[in-house]
């Protein structure tokens, strides 16, 4: 399975914020994350870097 | 594996950039994107959608 897990960049940590994540959708300084299930968070932030073979999705905050 | 294609999106048509792509870094207004074998392209746009389970990064065009 190709889900990966989003994580928000805050103060150099990574917090995670959704798992098995298979749609992102960044918009207007928000990213729509949908998961496997089709539950869907929004983000205040925008993509920083994919990694798929880490399975990382990585979001920096919004200042 | 969880590789992916790149696609940009050009007058409502798909244009394949890149395979197995493993690596995505939007930076500004350019899309880095990496694949397995550590090739790089980069690309004018931002993120559109990533579809993980149709292995799908779409950016759209820069304007």
């Amino acid at each position: 399975m190709c889900e990966s897990a989003a994580y928000i960049l805050k103060e150099d940590k990574l917090e995670r914020v959704m798992e098995n994540v298979v749609n992102v959708d960044p918009f207007e300084g928000k990213v729509y994350l949908t998961d496997l299930l089709g539950e869907q968070k929004i983000v205040d932030g925008k993509i920083k870097e994919i990694r798929l073979m880490d399975h990382k999705i990585i979001i920096s905050e919004a200042i």
